[in-house]
């Protein structure tokens, strides 16, 4: 039986090439595996997909009676429904340990790093498999995503040092440069619809009981939703209500002032005020350095519902 | 601030050794670290740490405040009782993934292999650092008694190499010998209080809900059971009622005769058998071929709680 390699709902770039990478390393050391993805490709997956030549792997949201390498996540928030009728031979991420179990032994290969892809490497050198140049290329390209093109928090020496690697093996001599179209081409935001906006990059989290749902959007420039930030706070009200969530937010973020402006509804907005302690004002603020959702938003705001 | 080490609660062999052997690691790569260990010190790994010249770790029931890395679990069951108030740095394991959480990323090398201290050589070999010779013989004696000499399902390929690595390390020739010593060692049960061997390599679990705990003492014979076996079928009821399980059981596992027989104490006794598709007879069976609690009892027990 196939195992099919796997990342999260509402797909990003890591979640959709390490699904890419791990896939042909199983291959590769002798177990069938296919790469899946459980949502839409967004924009800036889509160009690194095309910059590198490859498809889209196929959609799939049903995994009962599979075998499952998770990637990405460990968490049932963002796994497929029936994740239980699943088995999960193993799980490669980078973020906080989820709760998602197994009834028997599998294997985790999770380290506090900038990106999946960063480990999929580590999995590479151990297993001794030389990494195509095309899959070398979506790898880094994920990296820099994930990293912010080396500007994040969670970036580590790591992942710097894997990008260089990846860039060598790829052929790229310039990943800055590469890096900075694939973010402009995710500023791109002119004409599409506030609710896709607000789920391009989702995630939802059980915070002590309560859910949460937290999306991001990192642009070159945050100017570019002076127009629509209204609708994008109204359209997060309505998000709240029909997924019954205790609070939903959105963090634009400037990866070029390094920053991010967080909009927030919620049913008691105190929580995430006494969280980071700001004041809300017309249910935004600014929160000046804050790239990561992961590393500068959930460990504040997780403990604050406590 | 010293990172702790630490396995889980009724600490085996590999428990304790592998909070040493990952301690001595993790200094060696810069990061301080204090091996301790969550209760009594068994026979088996006396016998280990007296030959390699170790001393226990320190004994540690409380982690609040503290940075933990956990070795051989990953649920809440057998975690300290204040680990929700620990920070939780990484895991290295070898079981199912259990319930345990974190609030922030952290380090997992989780591998379906058959000892911990396989996958802390692996560690090892990350950071390439050399294992002294003693550490090597504490580590490949932890693997001999969890792989039962190799005999265990759950033994790999990988844990056999990596025990012939050790052993070269470590300078023994003859490890087989040395295994058999230790699980002699191990069978010494005469005068030990029933209660006391019930609780010698004791797990509990939660199954869908229901509590239940599970012994398994290992021996070279398991004719030394005879006169007790009553006394441990009545001390099981004990147990089950004083904390409040499902099912209270015990592995009597005979590893020249390669098989096990099951004490069961049970609230609904049908769930174990169903589970097994065996009769129970006075409360016993005797289950073939079955060597591993975790490989050849849970997997089969914890579905017939859905």
């Amino acid at each position: 039986m196939a195992i099919y390699t796997c990342g999260h709902t509402t797909p990003d770039s890591d979640s959709i090439c390490s699904a890419i990478s791990l896939a042909y390393l199983l291959n590769k050391i002798g177990r069938e595996a296919t790469p899946a993805r459980q949502g839409e490709v967004n924009p800036e997956t889509q160009f690194i997909l095309d910059r590198f030549g490859f498809t889209a792997p196929e959609l799939k949201t049903s995994f009962a009676g599979e075998e499952i390498f998770i990637t990405d996540y460990s968490d049932r928030g963002q796994a497929p429904k029936d994740i239980d009728e699943a088995t999960i031979v193993g799980i490669v991420d980078h973020h906080k340990l989820g709760d998602l179990t197994t009834s028997a032994p599998l294997e985790c290969w999770i380290r506090p790093v900038g990106c999946t892809n960063t480990i999929v490497k580590e999995m590479y050198d151990y297993h001794k498999v030389e990494i195509p140049k095309e899959i070398a290329g979506i790898m880094m390209c994920a990296i820099l995503s994930d990293t912010v093109i080396f500007k994040s928090p969670t970036c580590t020496d790591l992942d710097i040092k894997v990008v260089r690697e990846l860039a060598q093996i790829a052929g790229i001599e310039d990943f800055g440069a590469l890096g900075m179209e694939m973010f402009k081409v995710k500023s791109a935001v002119e004409g599409v619809p506030v609710r896709e906006l607000i789920l391009r990059d989702y995630k939802p989290f059980d915070m002590h009981g309560s859910k949460v749902g937290i999306g991001q959007l990192e642009v070159v420039d945050l100017t570019i939703f002076d127009a629509v930030k209204d609708e994008l706070q109204a359209d997060l009200d309505k998000l709240r209500e029909e997924e019954g969530l205790h609070t939903a937010a959105l963090l634009l973020t400037d990866i070029m002032k390094e920053g991010s402006e967080v909009l927030v509804s919620s049913s008691d907005a105190s929580i995430f005020e006494k969280a980071f302690d700001k004041k809300l004002e017309n249910g935004k603020v600014w929160i000046d350095g804050c790239l990561s959702r992961k590393k500068q938003i959930i460990p504040f705001l997780e403990p604050a519902f406590a």
